[in-house]
């Protein structure tokens, strides 16, 4: 089953969270911090959140970044993460937030580990370089491949906001979007990344993208407004939304009840979402 | 000593050559791949061509991608290769070739895993986010943070050369070299990346970033002519340029003697760089 099928089924059961599992190692509950290994530590951390959650979520979604700054302990809980998600829960799609970019031939490496070594749904990338670039990733047309537009950072618009000569007043990311739209999404694999802090933003981007999958990171911790991200960012079937959070769910208790506070969380987090989608959107 | 200092040192011995170690399995010499653990093969290869190549190069650079895709055997290997540099060549600078970027509490874990578990010296940053997003990775004054302008792929300018409105004729790309120079280089630990593919691009941004160095991937098999990036690369002191090759050396023979041919090949590049410094630049 392919990403964007995956998450459809998801919608049409009303799910809209995607909980980032990004395992700070200083964070995590005392009990798992002092009696295992990093890769111990961070897995029973994650299958604990998992195996409360899977049920409530639309996705998962894991950052490299945090994996990555335990070394190859780190790797390993990656991928024990990804497998037990895909062994127990096959119909979660799991999200590689890594946001690659690279020349054609190092993407390529990139797309083998993502997909090929881990197994991950999607991966998140870094236009930067252009969809030439790109294309080992575009090319997998059963993955979703989600193109950072507008970051959920204070200082996003520094190039971001860039206003584009000959492109009739459109800033730098509506046109990265736009090309998203008209020339990258050949496989029809394509997702774009909008943060939940620029809801005027993501109300531009919705526009551009039609109903194309919006990932809306920075619910919570950082700040976005559910509310504003609902209104503006939901597509013509009021679905096409990946809301994102991590810390405020993985992290909402510290104590050995760390999973359940987590899925009570989530099922907050998502009774919120259908409110204002029955209401408001 | 910082990573700008050891690059001074080496200039001043008259090296320019940055060697990519980017040690795709598929292309070890045969008898590499037979007998070890990928760990252990891509360790042994990178091991035997830094013992004899680190007298003749500017720096080494470990593209991330090629390690991930071996998941945390690579891992492994990136972190064997690193110490093995470290503990007998402390003098030759470690690239980390990762174009990272991210929100701030991310790249603040990329940052953590670059210097502080591997132990680099520098690493390339996307700008896309901007330099908010990147402060974790700047405020680390003694490592370069080498930012990319424009990538080496053929087709980088789908972005990198639209034109800016309010920027007196700028391009994407150019506008970003001049952040970096007035804006993010407050540490004075910056540096850029320009594709030896486009020699007049690399024209127009050394101009701009004024004696700040260069990396340039794309000699050799990406096809960027070196008497273009020297004669338009060299910065006021006829140094600057960060010359980086990869597979035209380390695979220059795929036989028990790659790391002799290696090192053959480093020293012609080096050589014909002399040349051109002398007589062109």
């Amino acid at each position: 089953m392919s990403f964007l099928d995956k998450l459809t089924a998801k919608w049409n059961e009303g799910k809209f969270v995607c909980i980032g599992l990004d395992p700070d190692l200083i964070s995590l509950p005392p009990h798992l911090k002092k009696t295992n290994s990093p890769t111990e530590a961070v897995f029973q951390f994650n299958k604990d959140i998992i195996d409360a959650t899977a049920n409530l979520v639309l996705a998962y979604k894991l950052q490299s970044a945090f994996y990555e700054a335990l070394g190859a302990q780190g790797m390993l809980a990656l991928k024990k993460t990804v497998e037990h998600c895909q062994k127990n829960y096959p119909d979660v799609p799991l999200i590689f937030d890594a946001k690659r970019a690279d020349v054609p031939s190092t993407s390529e490496q990139y797309a083998k580990a993502a997909f090929d070594l881990y197994g991950f749904d999607a991966i998140t990338v870094n236009p930067y370089p252009g969809k030439e670039a790109l294309e080992p990733f575009l090319k997998r047309a059963d993955k979703g491949i989600i193109v950072l537009v507008k970051t959920s950072n204070e200082g996003s618009g520094e190039f971001q906001n860039l206003k584009i000569v000959g492109a009739r007043g459109k800033l730098l990311y509506q046109f990265i979007a736009d090309n998203v739209v008209s020339e990258w999404n050949t496989n029809g694999n394509c997702c774009v990344v909008v943060g939940a802090t620029f809801p005027r933003e993501l109300r531009e981007v919705r526009k551009i993208v039609k109903d194309m999958p919006i990932l809306v990171p920075g619910i919570g911790a950082q700040g976005g407004n559910l509310k504003d991200v609902l209104v503006n960012g939901l597509n013509s079937k009021k679905q096409g939304l990946i809301i994102s959070s991590s810390r405020s769910i993985i992290f909402a208790s510290s104590g050995p009840d760390f999973a359940k506070a987590a899925a009570k969380e989530t099922l907050t987090l998502n009774g919120k979402i259908s409110y204002y989608v029955k209401n408001f959107a």
